[in-house]
C-alpha cells in the first residue's frame, strides 16, 4: 500500500500542529510543557529588552527603586528622597513626570533593527502595577489616564511590527503594593482575588489587544502556579488565543516553576548554564549591569562596552541560548545614546558575523581555547569558531573540527579563502589575515566541510 | 391570666425591633422600606454636609469639575486648563496637591458642634472615584495612597465622635471614568462587574471599618438598583451590619428609586416639598450656591447669607425635614473663615431658638403669613411660631394657634413671658418687646398650652 | 492804593502754594516738613492696604515669612518647610506659583468702592524685593518676568482710578537679602550702592510711571535717611515729579524719622495715639490680626469682627487720623470672602453714617462715655456723637455738647429729629428711637449748632 | 666691563615680564595686544568646555534655548512649550529644577583630567544672564540663590586645581534680557549703565574671587569695546589682578575685536584657519554638533563619533592652535556616557600619541597626503607625522621629511624603531607594523632627527 504525499503531510502535523489541527492542551504541565517551542524563536537568537515605567521618573538606583525606598527600606532610596522631595511624596506622584514627551517609536524600532536584533520585549506592567496601556483593571495607574498619556504598548508594537521584528511583552504577575495581592497573600494565597480581578484579566487583555508573540512572565516566585492559573491561561494561550501558533512563553509561573516548566528556561535573571543544556533557553542581560531601568546617573563604567557584550551573546548562542539585551528608556522616552552606540555596535558585528548567529545550532562541541578563547556554532555541516579576542598572531590553531579535503577556511568580512593545514587526529592551524578592525573585538571563522 | 410587664415588652418589641429580635429584612423594597428610621435621625434635624476631594485642587467651577471639562466640555473648564496647566496635564495630576497639611479635624469638629449641628456626613468617595479611606479596591487613587497620605474618613471620624455628634458617609455608586463601570454600562448594565469588584465591596468595607451613622448614597442614576444590589446590601445593613440598629440612609439606590424607595427621600438636590410629606426628608443645601466642593474663585454674592440659611432651615424644619447644610473645605485642609463664620452664626441663633428646632414635630399648620412669614414647629402642646424677618412694629399677628386660658407666650431669649390676646374663633395677638439683635434675623415666639 | 483780586489770589498763594509757584523745597527736613499735606488726604479718612506679592504663595504665618525662615529662624517656618518642600526648596522657587489667574482689578476696586474707602494703597514692592511692576532694575524678581506676568501695580492702579479713588503705592526701601542692600550695611552704610542702583532708581520709576498720589514708604529703620537719600527723593517729588501738587506721603524714610519727619505719620504700625496729636496720622490695621499678607490657615477668631473694626476706625478719625485696613489677597488674586464682607460691611455702615466720617475734623473734645463710649467728630457747627455699643436704653446722655434754642439732634438713618433736652451746664439727654439693627453695632447721633 | 649673571635676568626679564616688574599696559588695543600669551596655554593644546545653565533644565534644541523661543521666535521651540508647558510659564520657572543633585565635581574633574585635557572652561555665566556663582550683582538670578544652591565655579574649580589642570572662565558680555542692557541697546549704546552695574563688577567678582587662569569672553558683538569698557578691565586684568602673570584671554572684546585684538584668536565658534595663522588661536567645538547645552532629544548621528573628534583635534594642533571641547552635563549634574566616553578614547588616544600634541609646535609644513592625509607637528628636530585614517598597506610614504643618516622613525605606542627609506630629494618611505587597534582611528609616525 502506498502512502500519499497528503498521508505524510498529515502524519506529520499529528506530531507538531496539535493545535491547529484539533489536538489541545490541558491545562496542566505534562501537556504544556510537551508543546514545541514555534520554531521562530530559536532562529532570531537576539532580542532587545525594554525596561520602561514609573521608576523611570525617578530613574535612581534600579527599577526596584520603589521596593528598595518603601520595603528594603535601602538607605540610599531613602536618603534620595529625602534630600530631593518633600515629605509625603509619594511612588504614585512620579506618574505625572512620566512624560514620554519625545517618545518615537519608529526611532526606537530603526534603532533596534540596527542592532541586528529580531525580537523586542517590553515591559507592559512591572512589579509596580502600573500598565503601560490602558488596562480597564488599573484605572489610573496606567500610561493611558496617567503620565504619557498613550498606549505605549501599542504604539511601540505598530513600529516594531512595521519592521517584520517580533514583539513580546513582559508581563509581571505579581504587584508588590497593590492591596488585593498583599491580601491574598496573607491569606496564604488561599484567597485568589488579584488573580481574578487583576492579574489574569490583563494578561488576557494584553494577549487580545497586542497578539504578542511572546510572554515573558515575571513576579511569579512569591505564590504557586496553581495561586496564578498559569496552567489554565497557558492552556488557553495554546489552544484559543489569536497567538496560538506563534507565541513563545518563559518559565516564569508560578514558585518552583522555572527552569523546570514553561516554555523556554530563564532560570534566574543573567543565568548562563555550563552546559549545552536540553532545553531552550533564554539569557537576559543589562547594558546598564546595576539597572534594567534608566538611571540618571549612571557612569560609564558600570555599563557593558561592545566587547563584552559581543563576548556574552556568543557564548549564549553558543550554548544553545537567546540573547535578551536590556535597555531602559528615559522618562522622556529616549534612548540614551551610549545605549544606542552598543546597538548600532551590535548591529554592524552581525553585519558582518550574523551569519555565524542567526539560525545556527549549538555544535557538538562548544568552546576550546588552544589559541584565544573559542565559541562554535553550526549550520549543518558548517561550523562557526568565534573568537572573542585578539589572537595578535598570525597562526591560529583550533582543537576540535575535523577537517576533509572539501574543507574550506573563511574569516567573515574577508573575501578570500585562508590558507589552512589540517592537525594530528583532528584540529587545524590557519593563517589569518590582518584582522580588521572592529570595535566589538570578535571575529569569525568560518568552517565549511568539517565534523 | 395577668399579662407580665415583661410579656408586654416583648410583645412591642415584636412590633418594632425586628432586627434586634430576629425578624429579619427581605431584599426587597416591601420589607425595606417597613424599616422605621432610627429615632436619633428625626430629632436631630440639622447636619453639615462636607464635600472633600481630588475636585478640591482645582477647586474651580464645581466638584463635577472632571466631568464638565471631559464629558459635558463646559468651555469654561476647558478655558481654565488650557490657560492654567500644561497639554496633556490629566485629572489624576491633580491628586498629588491635594496636600491637607492644615486638617485638624478637632479643629473642624469644634466648628461643626458649634454650629449647632447634630450629625456630619462626609464624601467618602464622590464621583470621581478617589476615595477618601484607604480602600484596597482603589489602589492609587485614594487618599492613603495619594495626596493627604491619611485617613481621611477615619481620622474625622474619630473627632465627630469625640463629640457626640452622629457620623455619616457619602458614598457615590457610580464613577463617572472607572472603565469597569463604562464597560458594564456599555453592556447595558447587563454585566454587573463594577459592582462586584469595587462599589459593594467598597460600601462593605466603609460600614465595617467606620460604622457610620448613616450611609448617603449618590449617583445611582444611570443605573436600576437590581444592577447596583442595593436591596442585598440594605438587606445586609440592616440585618448583620454592626450599625443594623442605628443606621439611617437615604433613597439614592437606583434608577427610580428616589423619593420612593430607601430610607429618608432626599429626592432632588436642594428639594424643598410644597407641603408636609408623610414620609421622612432631607434637603441638602450648600452655603456656596454654586458648588458643593471648594472654589478659590467665589465671590461673596455667590455665598448664602446667615438669614437666609437659617430662613432655609426653619421652613425644612417646619416640613418635618432635616437640614444638611454643606461646606466644601480646602486642599489644604482648612474650612474657609466665611464658612466658619456662617456655621457659627448658626449656631449662636440655635443657642437662643434650638428648642423650637431639635426633637420638634411639625405641626398641624406649617406656616402663616397674617404679620410676616411664620414658620410652625411643634412639641406635644408647645408650638413655635419661627419668624425669619423683622415685623417693624410691636404687634404680631397669629392666625392659626388656638389659645386657652392656660396659654403661655415668650420669645425664645426673652425672660420674660409676653402680653398677648385671643382672637376671634383662633389666633392671637401678641406684644412684641424690642426684638434681640441677631445677624440670623430670626426669632422664636413659643406658645405653650395652645392647640 | 487799591490791592486788586488778582494781587491778594497771589498773596495767598505765595503763603500756600509754594511748588506751583516756584517756591521750591530744598532736600532738608526743615523744608519738606514745612509742606502742607494736600487736602484730599485729610477728608478721605479710610483706605483699604493690599499686601500682595510672592509671600502670598506660601501664604503662612506671615509677609515676614521669608525672614522668619531664614533669619529669625522660627521654628514654626522651618518646619512648614520642611514638612511640605523638598530640601533646597528656597523662597524664590515660590514666584511661579504666584499665578494671579483669577485676579480682576475690576472687582477689586469694586470692592474697594464698596467698602467706602476713598485710597487703595498697593505693596508695589515688599522687604522681599520683589516688584509687582515690571521694574527693570529687579530682572528676573518682578510680577511681568515672574508669575503673574503682569503688571499688577498699573491694573490696579487703572481699576481704582476709573472709580476715582485715589491710588497709593507701598514701597519698601530695604531688601531683607539683596546682597547689595547687605553689603552696604556691612560697611555701616558708609557705601550707597543699593540706594543708587536699587531704592531710587525703583521709586523714580514708580513715581514717572504710575503717578502715585500717595507713597506709603517702609523698610527704612536700618539705616538714616542720609543713606537713603530720601530728602533728595522727596524734594524733587514735592517740587517737579508729575505728583507734585497731590502726593501725599508717610514718615518712614530713615532711622529717626518715624513720628517726626515726612508727610503725615503712621508712627509704630497699628500705632493709635492717646489724645489728639497735633500732626496728620494714619493707622494701619489688618482685618486678619496676625498677618498683613493672606494666610492659608486663618481661622476666623483671628480675624477683625466688623463691629471692632468699626470701632477701631471711628476712634482713629475722632483723633484726627486716617484709617488704612488691609487685606491680603491670594496668590490666585481673589480677596477671599470673610475680607470682601468685612469691606462690604464697612461700606453698608459707611453709607448711612459717613457725614460723620467723611471730612470731618476733630471736635474740642475726642470721647465721652456718659452712657456708652461716645467718639466725637464735626463739621463747623455740627457734631457727630458716634457711639460703638448698644447703649440698651432709650435715653442717651451726653455730657460735653452745649446746646442751644436751634440745636437739632437727629439719629443717623433715622427720618424724624429726636426729642432731647438740655442738661445743667453742659450736655443734654436724648430720647432715641428704636435702633436700626446692624451688625456694625455702631450708630451716629448728629447734633446740629451745638458748640 | 662684565655683565653679571643677575644684569642678564634683568635684561631678559625687561624684555618679557613687563608686568612683574613695572612695566604697565595701558588701557588701549596697541599696548594690550603686545603682551605676550603666556606659555603654558600653547603648551596644553587641549581643553574642555563645558555649558551649563538654566538652559541644560529645559535641555532642548540648544543653549540658545530661551533667544530662539521668544526672540527668534523659533516654531520648533514655541512648540515644544505650547505642547509641554503651561501657558505663561517663563524660561525663570526652569531655574527651580536645576538641580544639580547628582554634581560630584571630582568624578568630572577625574574624567576630564582622563581625557588628557589640561584646561576647563566653564560658563560662569551664559548670555541668559544665570551666574553659576553668587553673584551679588545677580540676586536672585544664580546658581547660590536658585536651583542648585552651590556655588558651581567655585565647587568645580576646586576639583580641577586639585588635579593640575588649569581652570578658565567663560563669561558672556551681554545678557539678552536684561531691561539694563536692552535700555543700554536702545541708546545706541550712548548710556552704559549694564556694564557698570552688571558686566563689569562681575568679571571684577570672578577674577578675584575665582583667579581664573583663562578669561573665555563672549556675548560682545553688539556694542563696541568702548560700551563694556574691555581696555580698562583688561589693563587692570594684566596689571594689577590677581592673576596677571599668568592668565590668558580670548578676542571676543567688543564689536570687530574678534580675530584682531586680545589674547588668543577664537574667530568665529567652530573656526579653523585655511592655513597656519601667525597669532595663537583657539578652536571650540562640540561634541554634540547641533548645541553647546545638554539636549535631552540628542542621538547618536548628531554626536561626533571619537575618530571625528581626534581628526580634528589633530589638524588644530598641527595649525598651531588649541583645541577646546564641548561636553554639556545635565541639569541634574551628569556628565552623560556618551560623552565620558568620547572622553576617555581622547584621553586612551592621548596616552600614546600625546608627545605628538603637548608642548608641540607646527612644523615649518602642516599637512601632505602622499599616501593617507598626514598632519605635522614638531618638537625641535623631532616631527610628528600623525595620520588620522587607516593607510591599509605596509608601505607609508612621507614627501616632505629631509632625512638625515641620524634619522631614526617609530610608530608611537610601537616598541621597535622602523625600518624606512630616504626617497629622492626629500621624504622617505617607511615600513609600517602591524597597526595596534585603537577606535581612534589615528597613529602617530615620530621622526628623530629631521628638517
Amino acid at each position: 500500500m502506498q502512502v500519499t504525499r497528503g498521508q505524510i503531510s498529515l502524519f506529520l502535523c499529528l506530531l507538531s500542529c496539535a493545535s491547529s489541527l484539533g489536538t489541545r492542551y490541558t491545562p496542566d504541565w505534562a501537556s504544556l510543557d510537551a508543546r514545541p517551542i514555534p520554531e521562530w524563536y530559536d532562529e532570531v537568537k537576539f532580542g532587545i529588552f525594554v525596561h520602561w515605567g514609573v521608576f523611570s521618573v525617578p530613574a535612581f538606583g534600579s527599577e526596584w527603586f520603589w521596593w528598595y525606598w518603601k520595603t528594603a527600606l535601602k538607605p540610599e532610596y531613602i536618603l534620595f528622597m529625602v534630600k530631593n522631595y518633600p515629605p509625603g511624596f509619594s511612588y504614585t506622584d512620579f506618574a505625572p513626570d512620566f512624560h514620554a514627551q519625545f517618545f518615537d517609536p519608529d526611532e526606537w524600532a530603526d534603532i533596534f533593527e540596527a542592532s541586528g536584533a529580531k525580537y523586542v520585549v517590553l515591559t507592559s506592567k512591572h512589579h509596580e502595577g502600573f500598565t503601560n496601556w490602558g488596562s480597564p483593571t488599573s484605572w489610573n495607574w496606567n500610561s493611558v489616564d496617567n503620565g504619557p498619556h498613550r498606549d505605549l504598548v501599542g504604539d511601540l508594537g505598530a513600529a516594531i511590527r512595521k519592521r517584520s521584528l517580533h514583539y513580546g511583552l513582559y508581563h509581571s504577575l505579581y504587584e508588590w503594593f497593590n492591596p488585593i495581592y498583599l491580601s491574598d497573600k496573607q491569606s496564604g494565597f488561599k484567597t485568589q482575588e488579584f488573580v481574578e480581578k487583576k492579574a489574569m484579566p490583563e494578561l488576557y487583555d494584553l494577549v487580545n489587544r497586542y497578539k504578542p508573540d511572546l510572554i515573558w512572565s515575571d513576579g511569579d516566585w512569591e505564590a504557586p502556579d496553581t495561586y496564578w492559573n498559569s496552567t489554565g491561561f497557558l492552556a488557553w494561550l495554546y489552544n484559543d488565543s489569536p497567538v496560538k501558533d506563534v507565541v513563545v512563553t518563559n518559565d516564569r509561573w508560578g514558585l518552583g516553576c522555572y527552569c523546570k516548566h514553561g516554555g523556554y528556561y530563564n532560570c534566574a535573571d543573567k543565568y548562563t548554564p555550563g552546559e549545552l543544556p536540553d532545553h531552550k533557553w533564554e539569557k537576559c542581560q543589562s547594558v546598564d549591569t546595576i539597572s534594567w531601568g534608566y538611571r540618571r546617573s549612571m557612569k560609564l563604567s558600570e555599563l557593558m562596552d561592545l566587547p563584552s557584550i559581543i563576548k556574552d551573546m556568543v557564548k549564549v548562542v553558543a550554548l544553545g541560548g537567546n540573547y535578551l539585551l536590556n535597555v531602559g528608556p528615559t522618562s522622556d522616552g529616549m534612548i540614551a545614546p551610549v545605549f544606542e552606540e552598543r546597538l548600532r555596535g551590535i548591529g554592524a558585528w552581525l553585519k558582518v558575523n550574523g551569519e555565524a548567529i542567526y539560525a545556527t545550532k549549538p555544535w557538538r562541541v562548544q568552546a576550546e581555547n588552544a589559541t584565544v578563547p573559542v565559541w562554535y556554532t553550526s549550520k549543518s555541516s558548517t561550523v562557526y569558531a568565534i573568537f572573542t579576542s585578539n589572537p595578535m598572531q598570525n597562526s591560529f590553531k583550533l582543537l576540535t573540527p575535523k577537517t576533509s579535503y572539501n574543507t574550506v577556511v573563511t574569516l567573515l568580512g574577508n573575501p578570500e579563502p585562508l590558507k589552512w593545514a589540517p592537525l594530528q587526529t583532528s584540529g587545524l592551524i590557519v593563517l589569518l589575515p590582518d584582522l580588521p578592525f572592529t570595535p566589538a573585538d570578535a571575529w569569525t571563522l568560518k568552517l565549511d566541510e568539517v565534523a
